[in-house]
């Protein structure tokens, strides 16, 4: 009998024919004038879907005027005793120019070295394809759980369609597992599982000092500085160790089991490489007591993303200026939630305002974070079987320092845990110029999706 | 005999419609499309001054292509023993539209309730023309000194056509006195008299942390953000109880006499008002042990004048910034330099600044402080006794905030002191909207401009 994975490697080269022709839909999301390219991406997906035999492919228009449509399919034919997956993806793209340092055109896909160059390449329509794909070998030949895929087409664009849509349908979208398919890992050979995510709580601080800019001549000596009442504050917020000075900050975290300590220990030779190469800071920074990956996965930060007050163009002026403000945002790990950090964080810093300023603070984004999936679940166990069988070496476990809050409001919507699968390297130019994916590892990904089944199916 | 005093009540309404002729020219420096008005200015004053009898009036062109003229007269007349003043003034102003609030044409003075509102009223052309009327009204009847007026058409440009002119011909230039007339004062009915300047240090630090801007999600909390490693710095440039950290700043500073202390202490009720209407900050601060009339300008100070770094704009973006830069000036008291100060404001941010950024310091300006004119020296004196007659009341002495560096360099240069004449009010608009002039203290600055020539040859 035929099985998924001889599908799979029979039908490569049209999988990979399919990835491309994909790829030259310019299906920007944050281009008004891509609009049409958008849609014209989730209806060639739509028909993929109703083609290779799901019960329904749709292509989902919202309400909301200018909002992009979500395509969503069904195959449930597994039956009721069988697991039901909901898989999570995009299909829209960030926009590229020649101008950006392609060399060749970005919607125009070469194929050179194993590797498919185009905007979409790893991120992320080499995960949509390669999920579809999976679907196509499964129902093809035997498929053991009922496959609902949900992708929508304003993840770059921040847009509010699939959240609403979740919201208001989660009976629909019901799941026993929420596969993630987005993202990428840090080697090209050695799998890595992401099992956790940061949330973040945004707001914004501004200070006022005198009425209006003044003359720092005329007033220099006798007015507190709005910029240096701002730095003031700013470098109370952490204590000189690099830890986070605000009173209860760190009451809701937990600590690290052991074993996940050992696990993350095993990443952090590739992540000790990724910093020097990209990070490149003189020197590292942070907690004491935390190795890198706890710093970036286990434990919640506060960063300022942003400052600026009176003049700082190129050259000078005598200014002592009325206002100054920063931007200041706090990743959260498990167990935190935003609003008690936003709180937190607004009264400690109107406690140490000094009575010369004024300030006022005000809350801009907020995002909860995907706790860790016990490495001893069900998905995750039928997650590390899926990657073992596909690459032949058992993955290593990241918690994530980013946020995804689409997968905080499935798992919250749908009362299902979430497992992250990525399939391409991190390498590959994600919103930068010449993005590109490897053809093995989107093949080898189509057969991690298959394995993924199979195993939650067989360990259920 | 007919006194200049005389001459100047008899011709008041003639010296009040020639301002208003001069007022009307658009002599906007910072504008390119405006350099004919500026030269239309310059030639106007020129003719007058030969027109009442100057030994030459010329209008000095620069060989820098885009500088502006020079206004020079020569009224030598008064003979070898008799004292020699040089005043200084500028006939350019500043950019003015209706749409930044003026009620009338800002170039088409108008009349009201005894004052004249128009574009340069207060800063400078009254001094400009109140100058030159005392002039006209001394050589018209008695002139017991020789005059040399110079007028810039660059001040509110910062042009160099002056400074070069001033070093090229310091022998033309000498004069026993200089007088510089520009500014005003506090009160309408109270005289001031400015008698010492803050010299300036101006720099800008930049730090840099990461090789590029990174993901604060994906690299938050391993890497020393440079907007608060910035902070950081700027919190250690001052102590908390707002005196400066940098080591060896004060050292050069001279105590404030108790003479000077006494009358700088007259003045505080004008400043405390006036920092209440303008600056009204929520508290005054500032450096113990001082008060704000020594605080603004007999103290140096250390300000922040811009910083920036990270996304500012509406909004909000998770970036761990690659860089923060801020521009900090010092405001310098006499006996300080600009070089020292910046190289021990430059050591101290290399001590302080930590190992995880890496820092640049570029000085961007310098100019040296005036140093207090002692209140018993022979040009104070004759100041004292003019103000005295023309106004009724003993003048008040400040020491001012800010910085006036061709006052510096014509000290430097001819080697005479420095007298500070103002005699406009302060709160008449100056650079703003609806800017005007009093007329009856423009009158009173001409006869204030006489006494002091008169007083000056009794005296010497």
């Amino acid at each position: 009998m035929t099985t998924p994975h001889d599908y799979a490697d029979a039908h490569a080269t049209r999988f990979r024919d399919e990835l491309v022709t994909l790829l030259r839909i310019p299906s920007v999301s944050t281009k008004q004038e891509h609009a049409d390219d958008v849609r014209r991406a989730a209806h060639w997906i739509a028909d993929n879907m109703r083609a290779m035999g799901f019960d329904t492919g749709e292509v989902i228009e919202s309400q909301q005027p200018g909002q992009l449509p979500i395509v969503y399919g069904e195959a449930l034919k597994a039956g009721a005793n069988a697991p039901t997956v909901l898989v999570y993806g995009h299909y829209d793209v960030q926009p590229a120019a020649i101008a950006d340092g392609w060399h060749t055109n970005p919607f125009e896909p070469i194929e050179r070295d194993g590797k498919i160059y185009a905007r979409g390449a790893i991120d992320s329509k080499s995960n949509v394809l390669a999920q579809l794909k999976a679907a196509e070998s499964l129902l093809a030949t035997e498929c053991p759980v009922n496959l609902k895929l949900v992708f929508e087409g304003e993840e770059e664009s921040s847009g509010q369609h699939l959240p609403s849509y979740v919201a208001a349908h989660a009976e629909r979208l019901k799941a026993d597992v929420i596969v993630i398919c987005d993202g990428s890992m840090s080697s090209r050979e050695q799998p890595f599982m992401s099992y956790a995510l940061r949330g973040i709580m945004a707001m914004q601080l501004t200070v006022y000092g005198p009425a209006k800019d003044l003359h720092s001549g005329h007033y220099g000596g006798t007015v507190h500085n709005p910029l240096q009442a701002l730095a003031e504050i700013i470098t109370q917020l952490h204590h000189p160790d690099g830890s986070i000075a605000v009173p209860g900050f760190y009451d809701d975290v937990l600590p690290i089991p052991p074993a996940d300590r050992e696990e993350m220990a095993k990443v952090m030779p590739f992540l000790e490489t990724e910093w020097a190469d990209v990070a490149a800071a003189p020197q590292q920074w942070g907690e004491p007591d935390y190795n890198l990956h706890e710093r970036i996965g286990a434990r919640p930060t506060l960063e300022i993303n942003g400052f600026a007050g009176g003049y700082f163009d190129a050259g000078f002026k005598t200014v002592l200026p009325a206002k100054a403000w920063a931007k200041i945002s706090c990743r959260l790990v498990a167990n935190q939630t935003p609003d008690r950090i936003y709180q937190q964080v607004r009264d400690f810093i109107h406690q140490i305002a000094p009575p010369t300023v004024r300030i006022e603070i005000q809350q801009m984004d907020d995002g909860y974070p995907l706790a860790p999936l016990p490495l001893d679940s069900v998905p995750m166990q039928a997650a590390v079987t899926a990657y073992e069988r596909a690459w032949g070496l058992r993955p290593m476990f990241t918690r994530e320092g980013g946020s995804v809050p689409i997968a905080v409001d499935l798992q919250r919507e749908l009362g299902a845990p979430v497992v992250l699968l990525a399939f391409g390297y991190k390498g590959c130019g994600a919103h930068g110029p010449n993005e590109h994916v490897y053809l093995d590892m989107y093949q080898r990904g189509i057969h991690t999706m298959i394995y993924f089944c199979e195993a939650l199916a067989e360990i259920q």
